[in-house]
């Protein structure tokens, strides 16, 4: 049997941090970390939404994922200095603001935006599903500076699954990452829901058996992180 | 039973229509059609490699989807004249690219260099997956321009599958495509193992049954396109 | 004598192809082909004008040309990727804008906003003047398609011309263009008036005498464009 | 019969000032006068050629043109703040470049790049062709600078015609240009031949008459310009 | 001693040109010359003001700096063309407009905004002061075209000073500018304040009495200064 | 007398906190705390040097600074999204690249590159100066990390001064910023020397007696800050 780099079972996560109110400004800000993945993320709350919706009596929610220059293992250049967008922060961005969504009510929510920020500080694998499992806690706490609970449905929370030499484990980090066969990312609700499943074969392309033992890893995952969540707004 | 506007069951596919060298210049080139869905694909060849990949032996594919501004129901803006590439571009150009290498052996492709080009024609839902599957056949056209079909290590499709009005289909056209509660799109090769499996929750998240019906609906669509496929290079 | 390689006389015009209603969701839409030369020429209709013109009463069109990658001999590369647009396609689009300005009456199209997109599926030579001539027939089915034929005061149609070996010759495929002397790129309404008259030197100056030669073929080859464009329009 | 609000005959320029080297770095440099029209341009020679020219022995001359936001009527905003070039500009920028190197060797010029910059420091209508007579100026002294005078093949020399209230006309104010019914810009080599033609109708077609009275104003223009650009060189 | 290239005294001016009402369309323009240093300064008024600024009753001064690619040694390339601004243009435009803003009275000056373009012609060392200098001049003449003097607090006046060979010197040109230790420009109003005081160490960090040499050596310079522009404005 | 809104002394620093290695991957980190603002710098180190400092035996350094969106009181937007840097982060980019240079030796930095980041997570004014005097520390245990502790000739330090209700104060909180009348910035040497003074008028101009004030409380700042910085570097 082989045995991962840092020592976890095939389905554990490594250590989850996650510390509420890491900044003074946004409604609401958190800083996780899974092991040495680092992201903060802030809920911007303002008044207003954005013109297509105005009128509506809804809300509205949207994400903006990215990375700071010295976050990766080889300083990548920065996005507002080539000027441009890269296709996988926009693919990102969208995935967390899709997350984020489902479990909005906009109704209830009224005619506010909640912005979501998840910037990369320190970047070791799985930093979008860090990313989505941190700024659900920031937006739970926008939510209720706007005195608004009950626009939040739900809880979400995301994990990253994948086989490495043949095995199925959970929450890879960067070493991990860039040897998988297969790599999945799995956004669920706190009720055990899919929100997202992306699975992306690099390399060989995997069969039925693989993704089912690739989603049961992700159920276990996001059901762990939900009760990480809990704790952390229940304090 | 609710029933499709268009009369199709559950289960099929709208008429699939490949159309081989519809272009004169590219290398190899495909008019496809998923009902009223028409997408351009040209594979385009050319000696050389990027600079990150020169003297490696190894070939490259890369992928550009696009839609023409009157392809939509509504017309939609040109992103040239905006001067950047939306999200939604960015991540089918990405998905599109990582599906056809994940059938390229880039040792026997050698240093060239295929440029893949995906434009909408004409939308009705599916345009990415039907840019997939046509791609697949303009690159085997490419490839055995080169002479090097042993390039090519196996066949890849893709269809669109989501859940309506609480029903499985498969191949949504655009009409369903909004009302999906889920939607999914699958990437199999021909050999029937998944290469890319997209999931999104729209409004509801979906249990683990439903997803399996999608999975299987999507296994039998891929099914069904590669057989297409092989007629259309065996003619 | 020198013949031409594709056996036409130097003042005869590739076939032309126009078929009408070639997209399901623009108000026009023509495919128009010159020999090889394949445009999507589409015209679509809006409420409102922009903002400068609002509560004119005026009505406004405009056009935006592009070349798809694949169209041209070698691929070229995307204008939406570099972030920019190149200044033929700047200055192709307005030619193609004025063009069609110059056939409608705005205070008969009210407050309305014609948009064409001229997008080159194939490229061989007189791309612009194809647009502009199958752009006529596309904005002719808006105009009907808004109950309002009267802003139409007229037809233009276009063709290119140009000096090859000394000899002047109407309707340049791309292997006639790139040896040209002097081209010339004639805009003409369907009653035999000058629009727009482009003509550069390309290498040696031309006098008097050629030009005059040139703007005769012009003339011939507007006439007969007309009456292939009264001809689809009439079916 | 109408007269011009400047008093000028129909077929008489604007008082025409050449000043050579106006600047001290370029290689030629002429402030030109139409008028109040006002165009700075600037010759810079440095050696070498771009990347795909490399090698060949030859020679480059590229052009831009600009407008700075005073210049005109009401200020215009600044293109490097908007971030792109506007469809006229890449135009024009085009056209000048295009005039210039119908008189150029690029044999004789050898492997050296000349940049006309063209910047309309005052507008009033012809800034096109102002901007391309004093160019040939610089032109020849940035030439003479680096002493290849054989790569000069000739002279070239601009200018604008247009029909006013139903009057051609020679060299138009910016009065006169907003109220034409055809403007046409000519531009011609020293010995009289055509290198450039561009007539546009604004709102009305013109006919054959109508056009070779245009061309028989511009040939005279042009040549006058073409001993005022001699005299300037003291030749 | 050393002495200077141009047997200037340390502590004097480069020969002074102010040139008033060099363009015809702006309120006010100035072309000033500080030496072989020219710079074309406008002032361009408009009624109304920024949107964030609307029914303030308060007025808007602001300013762009440019250089004309032919105004260097070296021809520069040109901002336009690369689609952004460098960050030393954004540097001295914000400088620009914050120093005319220290002489104004928004209240007085109605809901108007003044445009300041400082394009620069040629660039020998002190473009930045020079065009501080010359768009107050420019800046006095369209606040009188507005009729509200009023809103002209004061005069503003810049120079740049320079430690060269461990000598403090006032008005360096660009063979000074380049070789010096330090660099400092100094804005002052007409009575002797600062507005700005901008000093860099080049390779060697300065010390108090150097920078006291240079604030001294700033002030008689502006002082100066003030004098040629109040001769200018005929006052 | 005023007393500040913290309690602090007029000549009195915020609680600083300098927390090296915050991240894992830079060569050199530092979290600095100057109060309330808290900023990210990372340097990293890599082999080579730009194209244009190519084979001159010598080193280069160079900075960018940026903002997380919700560091700032009110959200601002992403200037990656926007497309575009603006000003005032190209300015401080600029002056942290300046500021950091002056320690630097290039000859024995030998022929690499350090890439410093400073990325601001929390704003309350003083960002600059944070990042100077933080990146210092990120410096040089970068530049011991490549063995070359020779490339830094000594240490800098940057503090803010201003002028509020007419006193002089250290270290401005943005509660003080927004109301300073004059705003200064001041970096230095650990031994004592300047190496920028950026002093702005917010309003009234200043006189040369709140200069001297201003600047001896910056001597004070900085002189503060170098013990602290060296102090964390443990010597």
């Amino acid at each position: 049997m082989t045995t991962r780099a840092d020592g976890r079972a095939d389905d554990e996560l490594r250590p989850i941090k996650i510390t509420r109110n890491w900044l003074d400004h946004a409604a609401g800000s958190v800083l996780i970390e899974f092991g040495r993945t680092r992201v903060l993320c802030a809920a911007s709350a303002s008044e207003g939404v954005p013109r297509w919706r105005k009128g509506s009596g809804l809300g509205w929610v949207t994400a903006e994922y990215a990375m700071l220059p010295a976050s990766t293992h080889e300083r990548s250049s920065r996005e507002s200095v080539k000027g441009k967008i890269g296709g996988r922060t926009h693919e990102i961005s969208r995935l967390v603001g899709r997350s984020l969504r489902a479990v909005i009510d906009y109704k209830a929510l009224g005619e506010n935006t909640i912005n979501i920020d998840c910037d990369v500080l320190q970047a070791d694998g799985g930093t979008r599903t860090a990313a989505i499992t941190g700024a659900y806690v920031a937006l739970a706490d926008a939510v209720a500076s706007l005195g608004v609970q009950k626009a939040l449905t739900g809880s979400v929370a995301a994990i990253s699954v994948g086989i490495i030499d043949g095995v199925p484990r959970l929450d890879l980090p960067y070493e991990e990452d860039v040897r998988a066969e297969t790599d999945m990312n799995i956004v669920m609700t706190g009720e055990g829901k899919f929100v997202e499943v992306q699975g992306t074969a690099e390399g060989v392309a995997f069969d039925r058996a693989e993704l089912d033992a690739l989603l049961a890893l992700g159920e276990k995952g996001c059901a762990d992180l939900t009760k990480l969540q809990l704790e952390a707004l229940g304090s």
